[in-house]
């Protein structure tokens, strides 16, 4: 039995985003799971990052995020809403996020879930060692972490050479830079295209295959994104000149 | 004379943002230019995009954004305050985004003003027609996008071959499919890093060649992003075989 947190932005109770959710939760309590959920849109999470988070601020003359956000944290005076969100995160073993692509990237809800909750000491600075743990190691770590995305557009555009670039590639901040980052073990994309053309036989079809992927949810592969301390990075900055000599940009950070 | 749209992400009116922002203004207005800010904080933009965007709602059994967005938008029904940001956009010539990265991203009150904003009929669906004019021909042509962004680590993790991944390639989203995606003409990023440790002379020095940049910000030579409608997508969803073959991925679609 694991615990799996399921965090998504839609507020329309008949979405596919919804549809999704609810058969996530069925198909991994059916395997004995236990399902927890932040529906960003029913709990009205504020995505606004900003002064109301430090109720207990270090220095009222000048706001800065990083040195707040470490203070916050170490000193237990984030809003309840911050902390029950890691706390929900830190009980769970695998994290899906479902939302619709938007401008592809997460709706704005869900990028002020990760802005908030993502905090100094904890998601980053871990044990408050500046960059020290980043990227396989950090507060995260243990847990695996699962995109499920759908797009309006159809697969072709997100093709290798579709005219939208990959999508592995264009939710790269998200599943290495904000998932990765803080330790967690990040499994390939799941995605459904064309959603805004779809049948009701091709829901039905998204569906299945979807339920046969959480069946393996714990046994799956993730993504061999190389750790910063796993030797490939011995700077903690810049690749080695010696790993994958010819590749630069972020699939260099990919170890095949 | 030119109008120029600042928008911009952070509450702290001491923070660099800030001070670029005000840098920007005196620079812009100096040279004649007339400039307009969006303040996303000051405002207290609302950047969940949800059930309050559409007032008339064309199918209240079930949201659709796509359909809903285009009613609204056709139908002269948005909120007020999207259709005051639309026509700010509109009567500029150049738009300018400063934020802090945070998460590889944008602040999420900056990604709501882009979904809550970007309407379809105007910066996708352009003219109802689906998919015919995006990327180079659009609701939002004519006009240029500088990114101005700040981060808290340093260049080298953002380097060809640092941690990161290149700042270029984790703002694609952005600049390519936010920007580009309505027609603007998106000028190459302004990055300063480095900013979590950032001397006072440093900052001087990352001032002064910020000015120099928006000195020329009509005369900068645009990033040579591949228009849709150009000839090198002969069926609007995947380069043609003969365009730069040996690519793939978000890269090949930048002309060299």
């Amino acid at each position: 039995m694991s615990n799996i947190l399921i965090v998504f932005a839609h507020p329309e109770p008949k979405s596919l985003t919804r549809q999704l959710v609810d058969l996530a939760a069925e198909t991994l309590e059916a395997q004995g799971h236990k399902v927890a959920f932040s529906d960003l849109y029913a709990m009205k999470w504020n995505p606004v990052y900003g002064p109301d988070d430090f109720p207990n601020q270090l220095d009222p003359e000048r706001l800065n995020f990083v040195a707040e956000s470490g203070h916050a944290y170490r000193s237990h005076t984030q809003p309840p809403e911050v902390l029950a969100e890691q706390e929900k995160i830190i009980a769970a073993d695998a994290l899906i996020l479902q939302f619709p692509l938007w401008w592809f990237s997460m709706p704005a809800i869900m990028k002020g879930w990760i802005d908030r909750v993502w905090a100094y000491g904890l998601a980053y600075g871990y044990k408050g060692a500046g960059n020290r743990y980043r990227y396989g190691e950090g507060g995260f770590s243990g847990r695996r972490a699962l995109i499920s995305v759908t797009t309006g557009g159809p697969a072709i555009d997100y093709a290798p050479r579709g005219i939208n670039g990959p999508l592995e590639e264009l939710l790269f901040p998200l599943t290495h830079g904000s998932l990765f980052f803080p330790g967690m073990d990040v499994l390939p994309l799941h995605a459904i295209y064309g959603t805004g053309h779809i049948t009701a036989e091709e829901v039905s079809a998204a569906k299945e295959a979807y339920r046969d992927r959480l069946l393996h949810l714990f046994e799956e592969t993730p993504i061999s994104y190389r750790a910063q301390n796993g030797g490939d990075y011995p700077n903690r900055h810049t690749l080695a000149d010696t790993v994958a000599p010819e590749l630069t940009g972020i699939n260099a950070h990919i170890a095949v």
